[in-house]
């Protein structure tokens, strides 16, 4: 167990505040965690499909978020084969309800970060 | 010049994506810039009101993240005071832009998260 706890990467906690913005980050506000929302919005559902964004997100970090967001009830996890089991894992609606936060972000990379481009989202919503 | 570095929180970077959410993310994707931009928005300026926030953040995270921010054209600083020149940080136009990522985060936040107010803000804003 205690090498498991070395590879769980740190995340720091907020001294406790009412701030809706604060408690919010407390759960998502991380950069990775925000990377498997926007792959969970773009249809991605299991390690593999997440694996393979250009981020290349390490899997040790994968496992930590999605253990995340499934205490904090965002995603559910669906076991789609046996022996091994695998998962799948989806939206809740508390989770869908984190779009308008996703398409805030996006809206103001387009704008203001040059060479960014929406482009790959709509061709992966298209398949 | 390497003790300083030592005190520089360390950032991780993702590998080179087109994507506009998580370009925006290697920009303000940490929890105290955002915790720093909203105060922001709620009118501070100095590092005195930035230090007096409920999350307490650290003298040297507070000036590496304004330091970010800056190099990011979303805030720009202003001396106020000589000897010691002292400074204010205020909001670009780029910066303001953020307001309907905060806004998203605010809204979900006082959604789902038991014991959110907005109560805070909306008492600072009068002042």
């Amino acid at each position: 167990m205690k090498s498991m706890n070395k590879k769980t990467p740190k995340v720091e906690f907020f001294k406790r505040s009412e701030c809706p913005v604060t408690n919010t980050l407390e759960i998502i506000g991380d950069k990775w965690t925000l990377v498997i929302i926007r792959d969970l919005f773009l249809g991605k559902r299991t390690y593999g499909d997440f694996q393979v964004s250009a981020e290349r997100i390490p899997t040790n970090i994968l496992a930590d978020r999605l253990k995340r967001l499934e205490s904090a009830g965002i995603v559910e996890k669906f076991p789609y084969q046996d022996k091994p089991v695998r998962y799948e894992y989806r939206m809740t609606d508390k989770g869908k309800d984190l779009q308008k936060v996703l398409k805030a972000l996006k809206d103001w990379g387009l704008k203001y970060i040059p060479g960014t481009s929406a482009k790959f989202a709509e061709d992966y919503q298209k398949k």
